[in-house]
């Protein structure tokens, strides 16, 4: 397991009554070269990897700069306990073109966790666009349907996680390297 | 004035009563070419201005970086009102080495206006070298002297905010242009 990874847990669980505590901010780097900055909210780590889940619109910027270059840094501050996680690495689009059935299926799974509410906001109209008066229509949605299109889930490999206790003036650095049964973390004590 | 500065000066006011409401995320590009995002302290609006004045060590990462690319985006998500604006421009580095006179008052005013305590982090051993246990002396600052070398400041000058309340569902986008005289701001209402 990720060495860094019980620190993480420890930080949600005692995080756990406030709900903005699984709003992370993800950087990626724009289109036009300039770096990019939002919130989103943390969905899991997918078969209990230390991977990070994200969904997203398929229709945002960020799938677009993603496809340009594919790599983030998330930013996961705790208010209380004056933690931080700085998550680096590759990030993975699965969207309605892939053709991998362990995909199709982890994207399925994701679109039947999420609520009613949520799965509203991947019918209506284009993110960013002009706004569009909505019509009063009721978006209507089968509830055992799968995924519509514009649902897409966004997986974040890690290779790099700085962690630092603003309370307890400790910061570690963990690094991952693939060994031959797969990633190896290691971490070093740094200055915070 | 920016357009968009009442709306972040409304924000603040609500959230005034909560510490973290002044953490805000900051992205860059990292020398590796890949993004980098980490919690800063917002530290007010020098001179009045519509620009992001933030504190920082000279000594870390993201020094180098903005040197390197001299753009990012600030992520600033409230919790309780649950808007997020994203403010991208380029930012500036006022450090030891400014010959600018107005710069130069620029940081000894920044460095009188921070606390005792939050001076000494700049005495600290460098962040993110292998941790030195720390020798038992105290360090000793002359409360009038002016900001020791560490010390910079960064100004981010924003060209464009991206302004989403999640609550009433509203998406406003800020843009600016130079006009003849100075920034001018125009703005669009956007889907969500």
């Amino acid at each position: 397991m990720a060495s860094w990874k019980p620190l993480l847990q420890a930080a949600m669980d005692s995080h756990a009554h406030l709900k903005h505590s699984s709003f992370i901010q993800l950087a990626t780097l724009g289109t036009s070269g300039r770096p990019a900055n939002r919130t989103v909210v943390f969905r899991g780590f997918p078969d209990a990897s230390d991977r990070i889940q994200i969904h997203t619109d398929s229709r945002s910027c960020k799938i677009e700069e993603i496809k340009h270059c594919p790599f983030g840094e998330i930013c996961w501050y705790f208010t209380e306990s004056w933690e931080q996680f700085r998550i680096n690495g590759r990030i993975e689009i699965i969207d309605n073109s892939s053709s991998d059935a362990v995909k199709i299926q982890q994207r399925e799974k994701a679109w039947h966790s999420i609520s009613h509410k949520s799965k509203l906001q991947y019918l209506v109209p284009p993110p960013r666009l002009p706004y569009t008066e909505e019509p009063s229509k009721d978006y209507q949605l089968d509830p055992s349907a799968g995924p519509v299109d514009a649902f897409s889930v966004l997986i974040l490999d890690p290779d790099q996680v700085d962690y630092v206790n603003l309370k307890s003036n400790v910061r570690w650095i963990f690094t991952s390297r693939m060994g031959d049964g797969g990633k190896i973390w290691m971490h070093e004590k740094v200055n915070p």
